[in-house]
């Protein structure tokens, strides 16, 4: 059984972490950390985990973290950078849910982020937690940066096209529509249910922190630097992001076969019959990413639909993906769960 | 494996039986039926099953559904009322979903469903699948009326004051909230997004076809008839019941303890702490009915949150609940899913 | 012109009152206060107010409010009371749409509000500002205490009842449904979005703010004491609220008669048909209380169901209505909006 | 007072208008007609309009529609095309809210919407009601094609782009998200709550009829064709078209001047400040577009919000709009009203 740590399980990535994590055959949960909740128990908080998960949170200082095999970072940006090298030190993995880790050009974060990095030479050496990118890396890795919500949506629509070199990379657009728990457990006015429900708005046009890790992402697999328009949207809804991606044609290929081709030893990731229209609910509370191509009049736009649950494939669900991987057992355990729908 | 068939399933206890079975340990699912969608694959009406059901829907009289251990009738009322005598003789038994055999006076029956019973002697036969009132006889029933939504979520909650008669049981106040997909996956304008959505409003408060049934189960519980007013509201939300009941005490008691012991042994059922307020949220997508007793002011009237998922042991999850009985296997078989939260 | 000001005009209760003191054909509006606010354009806090109001929001100590003919608070429970000495010194009248001024036994108020009251000597000179009730009074009134929603919607409901004594008035019972613009705008983690969508729940079931206020409205009309359970629930809408209320009935009488008579010349009380089951967006944006009367399968329970807008009866469009009642002008001056539907 | 029939009051547009119209001080409703509703009274379909609207529906045949001043079609495509060239030549002048008369290209419109058009030489004759494209000939017209939700939404944010020539019209991008009511109120299986809620989708992504409106208002209004990519998505909301567009920059300009100009004797259009985020709840039932520009990153590409509520803007206000210019009388009658917030 695979020991695990989760800190700052407040928030929905940390519920969502433990309802994942409660049905994981080869897991054994050992602490759950959170300073304002410390001495509470988890299932007073979520009674959704009535019966299910019997810990209580634990103050950080008293967690035993050090002895867990694997510890997941559930928190805000800029917990895990201060934390990360004592537990490694002690031989515990991490897999850091938050932007700590993720992108590699250390200025750059700190100009998206507003803080000075507290572990930089880490940064260096955690992995980039996208399976479907760098599945042997994460094998070995003793620090995963699990991947932003949007960024999973965006980079799975766009890898084939990146790699390929098939469409103007300068100029790929991403209109991208997320569910409002993507904004967090937090109290705050413009995520409340009256300001947020039967109404829909773009936001962070001007520049999202998720455009910087997207684009080093698709400039990795361009092997250049791709240039991308980011415009994210709050959608009335509790859970999905739909991402609708934007790419000129410049050579023709038969690109339902280039997805195909690329996803087909996926476990995750589901290319959809040419021309389909996902809706999010059929990835609800399930790690799976579905992608349908559409060449709307036979023209030289290519639109790609990718859909994921925020919450599962764009963050909790990606996260013990990572860990099945780097512990070596099944990629699929745990993760199993057939989407609810309605 | 128990072979398993689906009449009708094209709806939403439809869909929810597919998920549920499709991820059971003990079952082979062998066919499922619909006269409007045979030769569709069942994974293009609901892309959700994508990769998870292989099958595809066929026409009733080629599905072979005697060769079946089990079949679930996921049909509007009146079908299964038709079918049952003869895969009865063939061997296999049935879960009816809907409301054929749920009333034992078949008079009344016809009064509330508008129409002429075709096997009033398998009404007799019938055992109404509340396990916690009916475990025994589920175990051996050949048929069995699996309950409605409210009556479930009505019923627990009422139970063991039934039992106990501390309360005046001529005058109970059921006040029930669902969700909209309890009104089916048909197409009428009163459930479109547009009109159900941002509003609230009851309905059926002259007559619902619930409350027969609920009358019926509380009766036989007290060992007399009982006076239930029923007010059932549409509430804009895709799952969940809430049933709030209200019951003015006669014999003083601890009816905390009532209700805990009443239910100690139940695996779905999750009496709160008291003062309790469960949102349905916390068995969204799960086979539990958690309830929460009060006391306003200390007064003499009870009152009683109870609540469910419509859809899972409202519907197709307390079906399985009765599969699994009946076939002798653990009753939690198949029904480990933790709540969806948020 | 009525000459107004408004403090606190940052809640849902304070945008709602400029939505229609702004399109009101007798008022001026002349100052809107708000200490975290002051400097900003109302518009750019409300975009909805773009071109219709030209105001900042000023900090309380420079808004003059003394040069208003009335003043609307629009604030949390605990500022009128400081403040309405002195304004009504001035000569200025006041709206309070907070529960300062709405409990006339002290001590009570200071219970259930938890602090004590700085203005006790002036409850007893406040008029409870239902005009159903107390059109007169209110009329000369220098200080009205706006109703609370809830009770609103519960007292409108009842009236007739409690004036005729037809019904047994110890053993009322209202179960009451809220749409989450109840909660107010405030930064809190059970209104978000992700909490409040999607689900539903009862809350304050052991006692909450309004059951008093009720209560007492209720008792003045019948003479005597009444007795009350009030269960509060909140629905995933922003605005009505449903209002499901069971009276036994001791006499019998026309209860429909009763109360079309009773509310025959209230400009904003629509007795439906009997039998109807309103939706509470049938009053959406709209000064309107409808309400709908069922006695279920002819037995002895009085079902009667009562809607508003929260917003708008329930809070703002009764202080604006409060307002032309005092000032003399039309009744419905600014308020004969057509509900928003869908 | 302009005598007013409404031909196929039922739907969405049909109660909008009927609000609207109810509100309008130079409007007297003549008649509304339904075949299926014929005898219903109006306020018994739609309870929103109780005490507001006194007509019932009767039967097109004995509606004497040609008895009024000017006649609104809100009906389904295909239907006033039928009926205009009678009530024209009695004299009545005609506002289409459906598409029959949008399409010049008679040939395209019968590709697009399936069928044989019935009055090929209205086509001719009739004018598109985008008042700030077409005012002048609007006042003249005796049959004014109103323009569909998405159409007016992307041709207002994108208007001053086609006209003046400044970015690449060959490659623009339409990402266009409405809610459900633009679907009508008609039963259909997707757009029940069930299915359109906690949910979003891309649809027609292949080809949507208001695809061709588009590329001929922008066509017109550049004096050539243009190109765009026209994507339309299902939000879980009732009103709202939010558009997203996306135009590549060919010579520098400032841009928000541009708009400003372009619109700023438009009493219902309203261009925000340089980089806003409008969201659909600020148009909430009222008759405004709201667009605000972005340039994000500096780069080439410029991003234009358009928002509009398409059941007012995008439907019945529009209608209105072009009624009031049709007949002379100030353009803003009767469209006054606030957005309703939250």
């Amino acid at each position: 059984m695979i020991k695990v740590g989760i800190v700052g399980g407040t928030g929905y990535t940390g519920v969502e972490l433990l309802r994942l994590l409660a049905q994981h055959p080869n897991v054994e949960l050992h602490a759950i950390t959170s300073r304002g909740e410390a001495g509470t128990a988890v299932a007073d908080l979520f009674p959704s985990l009535r019966g299910r998960v019997a810990l209580r949170f634990v103050d950080p200082q008293t967690a035993a973290l050090d002895r867990c095999d694997v510890v997941f970072f559930a928190t805000p940006n800029g917990i895990a950078m201060g934390q990360a090298q004592a537990l490694l030190k002690a031989g515990t993995r991490i897999v850091d849910l938050a932007a700590d880790f993720r992108i590699r050009d250390v200025a750059e974060w700190e100009k998206w982020y507003g803080m000075k990095h507290a572990a930089p030479d880490l940064v260096a050496e955690a992995v980039y937690g996208l399976p479907e990118v760098n599945r042997e890396s994460i094998r070995q890795a003793r620090l995963v940066a699990n991947p932003g919500c949007y960024p999973t949506a965006v980079q799975l629509g766009l890898l084939p096209l990146a790699e390929s070199g098939l469409v103007d990379l300068s100029h790929l657009i991403a209109d991208a529509k997320s569910g409002v728990s993507g904004a967090g457990r937090k109290a705050e006015v413009h995520t409340l249910f009256s300001e947020a429900s039967d109404s829909f708005k773009a936001y962070g046009v001007p520049g999202h922190r998720h455009l910087p890790e997207i684009r080093q992402g698709l400039a990795r697999a361009a092997g250049k630097p791709v240039g991308l328009t980011f415009v994210p949207h709050l959608t009335p809804m509790v859970r999905g992001i739909h991402a609708t991606l934007y790419a000129r044609i410049e050579r023709e290929a038969d690109f339902q076969s280039l997805y195909e081709t690329r996803y087909q030893s996926e476990p995750f990731v589901d290319v959809l019959p040419f021309g389909s229209h996902p809706d999010t609910r059929s990835v609800r509370a399930a790690n799976v990413c579905r992608i349908a191509l559409h060449r709307p009049q036979g023209g030289s736009t290519l639109v790609v639909l990718s859909i994921i649950d925020n919450l599962v494939k764009g963050a909790a669900g990606q996260a013990v993906q990572n860990m099945n991987i780097m512990f070596g057992i099944d990629e699929c355990a745990g993760l199993t769960q057939i989407p609810v729908l309605p």
